[in-house]
C-alpha cells in the first residue's frame, strides 16, 4: 500500500518532466515619476505558489514577476520586471517555447502617458495624470498562440462570471481563474482564495475557500489534463 | 576600562528614557480603484531604522506605518495606515504628547479626487485620473508645535540643498535630512543612504555612504542633544 501511495507520488511529481510552462506573477508599477508609480494590490503570492506547484510536478517553470517579496520557490527560473512593457517583452521572448502560460500577474491596463524625469514639485492644488492603454499581453498571446495551453485570472469586483467568460472568449483562453476580490479571504494580499474556474466549453467549477497552495494544485491539475489530451 | 564602557552603554541606553517619540514610515497609498492605486517607492527602512534606535536609548515609541514588510522593532507600538489622510490622523492623534517627531515616512502628496468603488473597465484608449493636493501633515505640525522637536526628510532628485534648507525654513523643522535619490547606494529600497543634514541654524553635516542603522544612530544622537539642550 505503502510503496503504490510513493509509487503514485512519484509518477505524480513527474507529470510535467520535459514541458516548459510560462508564469506571471505579482503587479507591475507604472512610473509617474522617479518616486511615484501606479500600482496595484496584487502580492504575487497566487502565481509564485502556481510555479511551485507546476515545478514540484517535474516541469522547468519561468516565472516572469513584477516586484514581491517573495522567495523564488526551489528550481524555478525568475525573470524580474517591473512595468507592463517589460513584462510584455519578458513574456514573448519565451512563448514560442513553451507548452502552457498561466497568467496570474495583475499587469497595469494604463501607464502615464509621460514619466517625468525628475520628482514633480507639488506646486499646484491639482494634477492632472493623462494615462494610455498598455499592450493588453494576454490577448496578444491568445492570438499567436498555436500548441500553448493559456490560462488567465479575472480579479472582478462586480458581475464576477459575466466579465470572466467575456474574457475567456475574447483572449482565446483554455481556462480562466475568476476571482470576486471584494470577498473577505479572497484576492489581494491574503493567502487564501475563492475562485471559479471555467474552462473553453464553458464548464464553471466552484471552489470553496482554499489556500493559494491549494488551488494552485487544482490549477496544474486540470493543465496537466491539458497537455496530455493535447499531445 | 570594560566597566567604564559598560557604564557608558548604560547611560546612553537610558538616554531617551521617559521621552516618547513618534516616527513615520514608509510610503502611503492613495486608491484610484479598488484595485490600482498611486504608490512610492519608500521602503520603509530608514524610519523602521530611526524607530529602532529610538526604541534601544529608552524612549516610548510609537511608529505610524504606511505599507510595509518590515518587522515591527522591539519595543515599538505601530499604528497601521494606508493613505494620507489616515496618516495624518495617527499622527495628530499622538502630536501633544511627545517630545519629538521624525518624519521619515514619504506621504503621497496628491489623491485622486475621486476613487472608484469598482474596479475601472479598461474600455478607453487613455484615462485621465485627476489628483487634489493632500494636506501638507508637516507644515501642520510646524504650525502646530510647541515642546516638540521636528525632523523631516527630503528626498530630492535635483538641487539638494536648495529645496532641503526651504522645506527646514518654510516647515519650521529642527532638523532635515536631505538625500538625492538619483545617487546609487542612497534612497529607497537600498540597506545604505547618502544624507546630509542640515540644522536650524543652517549648518549642513554631509555624511558619506552609511548604513540605515547608522544614520539612524547620528539622527537620534542629534535628538538627544536637541532633548537635552531644551529640558
Amino acid at each position: 500500500f505503502i510503496v503504490e501511495k510513493v509509487v503514485a507520488l512519484l509518477q505524480m511529481s513527474k507529470q510535467l518532466s520535459g514541458k516548459r510552462i510560462l508564469v506571471t506573477a505579482a503587479g507591475t508599477r507604472e512610473p509617474i515619476d522617479p518616486v511615484r508609480y501606479i500600482g496595484n494590490r496584487s502580492s504575487g503570492k497566487m502565481g509564485y505558489a502556481i510555479a511551485q506547484a507546476a515545478a514540484e510536478r517535474g516541469a522547468e517553470v519561468i516565472l516572469v514577476s513584477g516586484p514581491s517579496g517573495l522567495p523564488t520557490p526551489p528550481g524555478v527560473s525568475v525573470r524580474r520586471v517591473e512595468t507592463a512593457l517589460q513584462m510584455r517583452d519578458a513574456v514573448l521572448a519565451e512563448f514560442d517555447t513553451v507548452d502552457a502560460v498561466i497568467k496570474a500577474a495583475a499587469v497595469a491596463d494604463y501607464r502615464p502617458e509621460l514619466a517625468a524625469d525628475h520628482k514633480i514639485k507639488k506646486d499646484g492644488e491639482t494634477l492632472t495624470v493623462s494615462l494610455i492603454k498598455n499592450p493588453d499581453i494576454l490577448l496578444e498571446l491568445g492570438q499567436k498562440k498555436k500548441q500553448q495551453i493559456l490560462v488567465g485570472f479575472a480579479a472582478e469586483t462586480q458581475e464576477l462570471l459575466l466579465h470572466a467568460r467575456d474574457k475567456l472568449i475574447k483572449k482565446n483562453l483554455d481556462l480562466i481563474i475568476a476571482n470576486d476580490v471584494t470577498l473577505p479571504g479572497a484576492g489581494f494580499n491574503v493567502d487564501t482564495n475563492i475562485v471559479k474556474l471555467i474552462d473553453k466549453s464553458g464548464h464553471v467549477e466552484e471552489l470553496p475557500q482554499l489556500s493559494k497552495q491549494q488551488i494552485a494544485t487544482i490549477v496544474i491539475d486540470k493543465i496537466c489534463a491539458m497537455l496530455t489530451k493535447s499531445t
